[in-house]
C-alpha cells in the first residue's frame, strides 16, 4: 500500500504522518509540500529527528493507492479529477467536496468551484452517520471540524424527528490549532494568551455544510446560527448546542436515539447523565464524547459535544474513511484514548 | 473614610485591596479573614512585601463608613443587620440580596435566607442600569459576573421592547478566578489548562438573577438558558447571546438603544462595527464591550457582551457603587484600561 | 501475561494504563487504588469510558508476572518483599529504591528505610546507561524524572572524562503534572497559569540520586547544584546544563562521545548542531532531545535535555524496563512520536 | 509637559501609553508610529476604544519635553542627536545606547553604530544602581529587561566582593511578549503554548550589556553564561543566578549587601528567608523581588530575581528615569502592585 499526504507540513498533514507511520496496512509514505519541497522533514518538524520521514516531495504525485489532501480550498478540486482518472482514492480534508451545491460553495468560498462535475460523485466522509454510502467509493469529503460535532450530536435526533428545526443554535469552540500554522497577529501566542473571542460571527464557512446536513437529515430545508470562539489552548473542539425539543418529548428519547446510533460505534460516547464532556477527554484521539439534558423550565435540550479538532475533526476522520474505502477495520491505527493529563 | 474588607484573602477581597490601596478618598482600610486572623496580609500574598498592608484581622468588626463583604453567601446576611444599625455602608459581594424573593434565594441556594426583613432594604448595584436607585441607599447587593455581563448587554434591548423574550440564550465563559482561591480537582491546573467545558449545566445560581432583572426590564416574566464555561485562563468573561427580534426590528434599532443607554457611560463601550471583544480587552480593568449582530437568515441578534470578571464582575464594580453611594466620583480609583497584552 | 499497576489513579499511574493497554504482550490489567477502590476507572477518569477498563481494585494483589508501584515513597519498599517471594517482578516509579544508601534516603525523605535488605537487589533502571544490569532482575528501581533527563545529558561526558566535576549546576525545568494529582494551592490554575517559579531549592529530593550516578560515572564523588522550576504547562521536562569542560577538549569531542554512546538508541536523538529541543517535541512520548554548545569565551559546556516527564521520566520507561527484564522489544508499546502541536 | 513615543503600537510603546496617561505630570501625548502612521490608535489596539486616544502620528516629531524611544535598534541612534540639540530628553528602550564602545556593539548587533560621538554622553538608566548619574542627564539608556534582573541581583554582591568573578551563571526565562508584536512561527501560539525552550544560547545580544555592567561593579572584566528560555506565559522574567562565595562570606553578608543598597528602594524587596520570587509577583508592575540561598554543600550562591519585563523590563523603568531626569518623585505614574491572580 502506497500512501500520499499533499501538504504535509501543515497541522493535519503533520498528524496524518503521526497516524500513518504507525498505520499496519500503510507499507510507503509519500509526502509532499509545495512551500518545502527538497527539504528534510525533521528540519521542519525537528520532533521528527532520528525517525528516518526523509526528503518532502513537490507536487508531481507518483501513483498512490490514497491520497490525502490536506491543501488550501480550491487546490483539490483542481487535481481530484487526475488522481481519480489514475486510480487512485482521493480523501480530501479541505472544503472541495463539502457542499453539494457548487452555487453554495462559491456564495461561501468567494472563488468558482474548479470541478463541479465531480460533486456528484462525492461522499460527505462521516462514517458514523454515512458509513454504507461511504464503502467502496474513490473521492471522499472529510467533514470540517465544527460540522463533526456538530453533526454527531444532532443528526439522530432530527433524524428522529425530536426536535423542532427553527432556531438551532450552536456556539462552538475550538483550539488554536485549528487555524492551522501559518503566522498572523491572531495567533501571536501573546495576543491568544489569557484571551477568548468570538469569531467569524454569523459568517463562517462551516455554516452551510451544517445546515446541509442538517437538513438531510431533517428532511427540510433548515438554518442555524452557528458561532465559533477561539478558546486559549492549542487542541480540541466543544460544541454547545440549544433546540426546542418537540412537544411530548422527553430527555430520556433524545439519550435513547443517541443510542440507538452509535450503540456499537467505537469511538462515539454517551456519557454517564450528570458527566459533562471535557476537551481533554478527547486530546490525541478520535474519540467523541456527548451529553445532553433537557431544561424543563425552557423546553430547550442543551447538548455537548466534544472532539480532538485535529483527530476526529479532521486526519483522524481522514484516516477512518481511508479504513473504511480499503476495507479495512475501521479503528485500525486510530484507536488509542486520550493523552491524560 | 474608613473601609473594611472582610473575607479579604480571597480573590474578590485581594482585587477590592488593590483597588482601595490606590483610592484616594480611602484614608483606612480594615482587612479581616476569619481563616488566616493574625497572620500578615503579604504572607498570605506575598506579591504585597514591602507594602505595609499589616496584619489580617479577625470578625471583630471596629465602625467603618463603609464594609465590603466578599464571604461565602449566607455571612452578609446575618451580619448586615447589625453593621447597618452602626449606620455603616454595606456592600456586599455575594449572592445575599441579589434576588428579591427568599423563595427563589432558598430553592437556589439550598439554605434559609437569614436576614428576610432586610431585602427591601437592598438595592441591585449595577450603576448603568440603576444608577439613580444605588444613590445614597446603605446596602448593595453588587451583581454576579455572569449577571453584570449579560444584563449590560440585554436590559437596554429588553426595556426598548426590540426583543421576544422566548427562547433567550447564554451561553457564557469564565476565567477560573471566578471559582476562587479554594483548592478543588476541578481547579487543578494540569486538569483545567488545554481543556474547555461546559459546568452548572441548567442549574447555575447565576440563573435566578438573570431572570430576575431581565423580566423587570422586558416588564413580563421570562426564563432564560444559561450555560457557563470555564476557559483555561485566569481572568476575563465573556458572554454570547441569542435573542430573536421582534418584526420590523433593524440591526441598527439595537445599537441605537444601546447608545441611548450608554452614550455617557465611562465604562461601557460599543466597539465599531465589525470588531468583536476579546476578553484580554478588559483585563484588569473595569471596562465594559459589547457588540452585535443581527442575523437575517435566522432572525436572531446575536451579540458579544465582554467583562473582567474580578473587576467590573465584582471588586471594580464594588467600588464604583462605593463611589455612588457617597458621592464620589464614579470613576475614582478604578479608571485604568487593561494591560496588555 | 498478567500486569498489574498499583496506584492506578496517579497520573504516572494513568499513563501506564494508557500504555499497557495498547502493550501487544500484556493480556490481563490489575489496576489497585487504596482511596477510590471499589469504584469504575472511568469514574476517576471519564475519558475512559466506553473502554470497558472495570473495577478499581484495592490491595490484595493477585498473582501477577509484573506489578508496577506507582506509589508514594515508603509503600513499595514495604510490600516488595512479598511481592517478589511470589515471583513477581516489581518497577518501582518511586524513590524507595533509587539510593543506595539506607542513610541518604533517611535524609532526605525524612523517614526510615522500611527494606534496607533490598536495596542490594535493586538495580537503577536506566536503560540507556545500565542496560545489561538490568536484563533478568527482578526489582527496578525507575528513575526519578528530573534524574532521567540530567543523566542521560551528563553521564556520557563524565565516564569520558570530559568534564571537570566541580560546579555542575543543573537548572531544570518541569510542567506541573510532575507534581501529580493532589489538590494544593501552589498547583490551583490561577496560581500557576502565567506564572513561572523556582521550588525545592537547594533542597530538592532528587539531587542525591543525582549526585549518586553522576558519581558512578565520574569514577568519584561529587556534587551539583540543582534547581527546579514550574512552568506552567502540564507536560514536558527541559534540563540546562553548564559543566566547565576540561583543557583541551573541544565541542567535537563532547558530541562523539554522546554519539558512541547514543547511536544505536531509538529513544535518544541528538538534534543536529543549532536545533536546540523544546518540551512539545517529547511530549506523549519516550523521546529525548539533546544539545549542547561549548562557550568559548567562559569555557563551559551549556547543554540541553529534553523529556516527557510522565514518559521517559516516569511510565514510559518503566514499561521500557519491563520490555528489558521481560525480553521483549525494548520499543514495543512505547514507540511513537510526540503529540504536535 | 509633553511627551512623545515612538514606536506607540508595539508592545512596550503601549505600555507606555498605558503608563502616561495615567501620569499626573504628562499633559501632552504624541504617539508615532512609521508602520501605520495615520490611524486610529484605538483600530489597533481596540481595548483602547472610547479612550480618545487620537491618531498615530508619522516621524516628524514635534518639539517635546520628553520623548521615549521604543523603536528597533540602529534607528534611535541615529536620530537622537536631533533631538537633543532641540533640548529635548531622550530615553532610549532599544539598545543604541547601552555598550560604552561601539565596537562591542558592532561585534553583537552587526551593524555599524550610527552615532558613535553620543554614547559617552549617555547614562545607563538603573536608578537603583546608577542614581545619582542619571539625574538631570538628557539621554538615558534604559537597560534591556535581562540585565535589569540580572543587574539588581548580583552588583551589590560585586561591588561588595562578597562573589568570585569565575563562572558566574545566570539562567533566565521571559514570557513571550519580551519578543514583542511581531509574527513568526516562533511565537504562534500552537508552537509557544505547553512549550519550553532555550534560545540564543551563548549568543543572546544582552550578554555584553550584562558583562560591562557587572564587570564596573567588580572592578575588573568578568564574563559570564547567560542562557535565555522562552515559558508559554505572556508576561514576566525570572532569573536564576550561581555564583560561587568568596571564601569566609556567610548568607548573612549576602544578605546584608542587598539590604544596604535597596532598604529605601520603593521598587525593590527582598523576601523572608524561604519565600521565592514568582513571576506573577510582578505582573503588571514595576516591583522587583529578590532572594537567595548559601548552599553549604556546593559553596555556591543560588539567586532568584523576578521582574515584569515590560515594566521593570521596559516601560516602567523608562517612565522611573524620567520622573529622576525631571526632578519628579521616582514613583509618580508606576506605584502599583501585581495584579493577582
Amino acid at each position: 500500500m502506497r500512501v500520499g499526504v499533499l501538504g504535509a507540513t501543515g497541522y493535519a498533514g503533520q498528524e496524518l504522518v503521526r497516524l500513518l507511520r504507525r498505520h499496519e496496512k500503510v507499507k510507503e509514505l509519500y509526502l509532499s509540500s509545495s512551500s518545502v519541497a527538497g527539504q528534510e522533514y525533521a528540519e521542519v518538524y525537528p520532533h521528527w529527528s532520528g525517525q528516518n520521514i526523509g526528503i518532502l516531495q513537490d507536487e508531481n504525485v507518483p501513483d498512490l493507492d490514497v491520497v490525502f489532501c490536506a491543501l488550501p480550498h480550491g487546490l483539490t478540486a483542481s487535481r481530484a479529477g487526475g488522481f481519480l482518472e489514475r486510480k487512485m482514492k482521493v480523501i480530501d480534508l479541505g472544503a472541495d467536496f463539502r457542499l453539494n451545491s457548487a452555487q453554495i460553495y462559491e456564495e461561501w468560498y468567494k472563488v468558482k468551484h474548479p470541478a463541479v462535475e465531480l460533486l456528484s460523485e462525492a461522499v460527505y466522509g462521516l462514517p458514523e452517520l454515512n458509513r454504507e454510502q461511504i464503502k467502496g467509493k474513490a473521492l471522499i469529503a472529510n467533514p470540517g471540524c465544527y460540522p463533526t460535532a456538530t453533526l454527531l450530536a444532532l443528526v439522530p435526533l432530527l433524524r428522529d424527528q425530536l426536535l423542532y428545526t427553527e432556531n438551532l443554535i450552536i456556539d462552538a469552540k475550538s483550539g488554536v490549532s485549528g487555524a492551522g500554522r501559518g503566522v498572523a497577529l491572531g495567533y501571536h501566542y501573546s495576543e491568544v494568551n489569557e484571551n477568548f473571542k468570538a469569531y467569524g460571527v454569523a459568517s463562517h464557512r462551516h455554516t452551510p455544510e451544517i445546515e446541509q446536513e442538517l437538513s438531510r437529515a431533517a428532511g427540510r430545508p433548515l438554518t442555524v446560527n452557528f458561532t465559533p470562539h477561539l478558546v486559549p489552548m492549542t487542541r480540541g473542539m466543544l460544541a454547545t448546542i440549544y433546540a426546542k425539543v418537540r412537544a411530548g418529548i422527553q430527555e430520556e428519547d433524545l439519550r435513547k436515539s443517541w443510542i440507538k446510533h452509535y450503540e456499537k460505534e467505537p469511538f462515539v460516547h454517551i456519557l454517564p447523565r450528570g458527566t459533562w464532556p471535557q476537551t481533554k477527554f478527547a486530546s490525541g484521539s478520535n474519540q467523541v464524547f456527548l451529553q445532553l439534558t433537557l431544561d424543563q423550565r425552557t423546553g430547550n435540550a442543551i447538548i455537548v459535544s466534544v472532539i480532538d479538532n485535529l483527530m476526529k475533526g479532521a486526519a483522524g476522520q481522514a484516516v477512518q474513511n481511508m479504513n473504511l474505502i480499503m476495507g479495512w477495520p475501521e479503528e485500525q491505527g486510530i484507536s488509542g484514548t486520550a493523552l491524560w493529563p
